[in-house]
């Protein structure tokens, strides 16, 4: 069995992972560490883990964590790993970031995005991008992997395949996500009272959203040519999944049999893409509690475009379960081991 | 006192037109038909109505109404309104119809996009597209009006200052827009279960939405060339809303401050379009209950790309609302009567 | 017109007593104070009303506040009006207070329950309880009225022609009742984060909730003996409505016609509370957006118990139209001014 | 491993039926049966189980049934299993039936409520009441199963201990219960459609509803005498979930710590039951997606009552995760098997 603890345990993508990690044929949870509820049983703060988990939420003591774990998962507000990257990634042990303070190959960009400085730049060549279905093969050495945010993760899945086989043209690409609640987090503001959010649907950091830099490095990468996309985020009344509607032009006229075939080919053998027949769509409760990206493809001969529609839980393959997957790739476990299985569904 | 009727009551648009005709001050409703509770008083079907409305569900008589009524509403499914509306404007009244029968300038289009023969050519040239903040003058002596599809209202309102200014580029605009559930009606499908929508978000007739060639009817009016659109609907778990998210290639480079400004010159002197200050954005509980549109633009210099944000209550301004709103157009009345206030928040 | 004040304006409640009386034939809104928005116009915190209300939310001044208005609302946590209430009344004003402080014939169950020193007894005394179906003549010439708590009010007019013809035993009664959100409030609080509300339903306040007292004073004042009750509150997924199902056993057989009927005579001319015919029963939705109190009987022969189900919109029969209501019978002016009309549905 | 056919599989209780047994690991499904789908993919009907379940839908076709599975789940309306009985146990199979068919003990107290023959009166005899806390060591020999209502899981597991005890009096119960639509099946129809259910909750079937003649049975069996109560099904804006609010009377003062010792004792050992701590009381939210039955108990002094909340997904431990428990128990697997595990949360 491998140890296995999180720092910042008490947030929703923190209750994931413990869940997750209960669960996990091969990984042992250690330890929880939360900056509120110190002292108190990890079931009193998440219930539904009653007779499950008997942890009790510490308070940070990073020595001790690298100490007794091989793995770290780190569940904070951006800026807050860059302190602790170091120190775990320098006594060998392995950091899984979930926040974003990894992700970008430039830390300039992150600079200029998040409005932080970036204190641990040595750090951020050494990092690496965690999603496996493109990165696979860089994550399996790595000590340090910044899990993609929850958007990202559902827009490059979903226009990897076009980018890669230059389908698509780059400045064309427009992105228009929906998110459930539970990504803004456990943590209280007005955006995310009942009342304000229930029987309401509206854009937010339109033009500005700080997963927008996040998604053109990966697609640039994909591309191998700057792509520049427009991305609006929405919070929708429900608490979990996002749906990422995406839209491009292409570059030269394609069947929709075509474009289906080669995204097939792109994703054969991934356990956790899911790739639609033609007539069918994804939507996000046929993902919900799973690991699952499902896509799907219609290409619009009217308007030379391809519309397509990708659906994640946004705490699963959107945080927790995507970093579940990138541990088990770096400990040479089942890819999806811990991650078995559909949702519930309805 | 006006005497009105409505032919197709028992829908949700039905009894929205009900719930504000029967507060409207200079209009009386006489007589609703529906085919499925003739007989029944009107508050069984819709109970919050109850000690308000004593009006009793009757079969369609046709010439009855007539008879009685200075304006008919007709809410049916599409193809319902061709046999009737000769009918009714043969005999001097003036016809309201909610359905698409009449939306369209070409009856070809209309026939290739919702598969039906269109029995009434010869006043397909006489109705007016009821959009009264872009056609009010051709709506006033009207006595055919085909008001507009819900989705359309949302996005020709949001599009019109830009494309009247010909500051979008026409074939560049995607339309992504997210449904409350009562735009599908009243009638039973596993689309509008309870248990199928909540907590999910799914697009819908991707490509191919009868919507879109009504939508580029109206756009290709106003800016006086062909546009053509890339429309996706999406059902999304709430009971009334519509918000549309716009995005267009601006022909020239123009600060967000020049646009507001264009909108706001466009839409001075309207009673139901709030064009929002720099800074805020609408979210569809905002206009819940209204006969509002509300608009947010942000011009994105990154992209050279302009996002509009538009809401609706798809049952108010999106139906019933603005189906009052032409009637007291042609009427003469005051074009808010009945129509007054600001929705119920939270 | 008359001239009237909210101190607490930018809560729930507060934000609906701006929207009644927005659209109030004979009263005019001058002055919203708030703790948290002062300098802000008020369609910034409530965007709704944008283009309505005007008015810049202030700093409090009491002294001001009494100078210019005849009514003052009092939309403030309990304690608060304490202080507040001898100023107001002393200088011949009108204060109808949203909160406890002066719901309670007795000071001391007010202080047991509330944990809270009543600083103010002598003006318990003169405090009316404002539920105008009851206690209509005392309320007409009161200056400081103690409007109803939202769960009392569904309850004490479900009841009141049972106890008041002595028809059900008084130490049997069972309250089961399920409210929305809102009766929470805007302030942020884990148990209103939508998260932690959506699908999901609990129990609260088990044995030991503030409004079983208030409902235990009015039921033995209807009843004319002391009624000890059981009262459950339910928190719900949805923003609006309190069903509260009531149990009691009958103290002798009665018909369904029999109870009926003489809820039909209590409840005769009131404009408010609709009872409904046998076989309909009330559900939140249906009085949603309305001032009413829809009521259902159900006498169950096999028990010797009678249900009893009673709906309110809590924001407005038990909070703000309520106020609204006791306002407009002391000032002399129609009960239903500025509350007319049924909700929105669906 | 041992097979199983579901007759009825396009359900929800069917649905959930597949998902749990495809992840059962000593259970092969082998064959779904469905009026409505026949020939279709089972994904096809429920697309979260894409990639995972390659069944078929057929027809029904018993004998083939009988030959090929060991286990047989019939998951139809009420009336239809009666015809299917005896042919399956007859030929020495194990019938799972989730329908009300063999509920009763007395076929008369069916044919009363259900307005349906018992054709199969000699089969009532041999049938057992699947609630394994309740009737585990009847239920190891039986071959035909009457898995449990939702609605009387969640309360007779809340009201075993006391009724065993005698510490609650039999006339004296009021059992308030809420649940999400799920429970209402797949089904169309105008109390499910979204509009209607979506904010919004009202009773039904009061003191008629069928699940009362099922609760009275099994408490008057665990109570030693006759017990009626008053049972009102509440329908709430949500999928899943029961949450039962139960009152009795104490027939003797009694602590909050001697009761929750009762019920500690009462349980011991169960896998599904979770007593919650004191002050800690259940959530729909904390038990969806698991087949766990939460309960909290509370002692209330001043009416001499207590109140015993209880929690459960109503597709899970109120039908298909219990009827799992049953087939494990009586095939002599662990009866945790396939059904391990906390749900998702939030």
């Amino acid at each position: 069995m491998f140890k296995a603890g999180i720092i910042g345990a008490t947030g929703y993508t923190g209750a994931e992972l413990v869940r997750i990690l209960h669960r996990h044929p091969q990984v042992e949870l250690t330890a929880l560490t939360t900056q509120s509820y110190a002292g108190k049983p990890f079931w009193e703060v998440y219930p539904h883990l009653y007779n499950y988990v008997d942890l009790i939420c510490e308070e940070r003591d990073l020595e001790k964590l690298i100490g007794s774990c091989e793995v770290i998962f780190v569940s904070l507000p951006h800026g807050h790993a860059l302190a602790l990257a170091g120190e775990i990634t320098g006594r060998g042990k392995i950091l899984i970031d979930l926040g974003a303070d990894f992700r970008f190959r430039s830390p300039d960009v992150y600079e200029k995005w998040y409005g932080v400085t970036h204190t641990a730049r040595e750090l951020a060549a050494q990092a690496v991008y965690g999603l496996p279905e493109i990165h696979r093969e860089k994550i399996r050495p790595a000590r340090l992997v910044a899990n993609p945010g929850c958007y990202p993760t559902s827009v490059i899945l979903g226009l990897a395949p076009l980018l890669k086989n230059g389908l698509v043209e780059p400045e064309s690409i427009v992105i228009d996500s929906k998110s459930g609640v539970s990504g803004a987090g456990r943590g209280l503001s007005l955006n995310t009272h009942y009342c304000e959010v229930n029987e309401n649907i509206k854009a937010y950091g339109v033009a500005s959203h700080r997963h927008t830099p996040e998604i053109e490095q990966e697609l640039s990468l994909l591309a191998g040519v700057e792509v520049t996309v427009s991305f609006t985020p929405h919070l929708t009344p429900m608490t979990r999944g996002i749906l990422s509607t995406i839209y491009g032009k292409l570059t030269r006229p394609a069947s929709q049999e075509e474009v289906l075939a080669l995204y097939r080919e792109f994703y054969a053998g991934e356990p956790f893409v899911r790739l639609l027949p033609a007539g069918m769509l994804p939507a996000t409760k046929m993902v919900s509690g799973s690991n699952h990206c499902d896509l799907g493809v219609v290409v619009d001969r009217r308007t030379g475009r391809i519309v397509v529609v990708s659906a994640i839980d946004n705490l699963i393959k959107g945080a927790s379960g995507q970093a579940v997957q990138n541990m088990n790739i770096i400990l040479g476990l089942p890819e999806t081991a811990g991650l078995e299985g559909p949702g519930v569904y309805p």
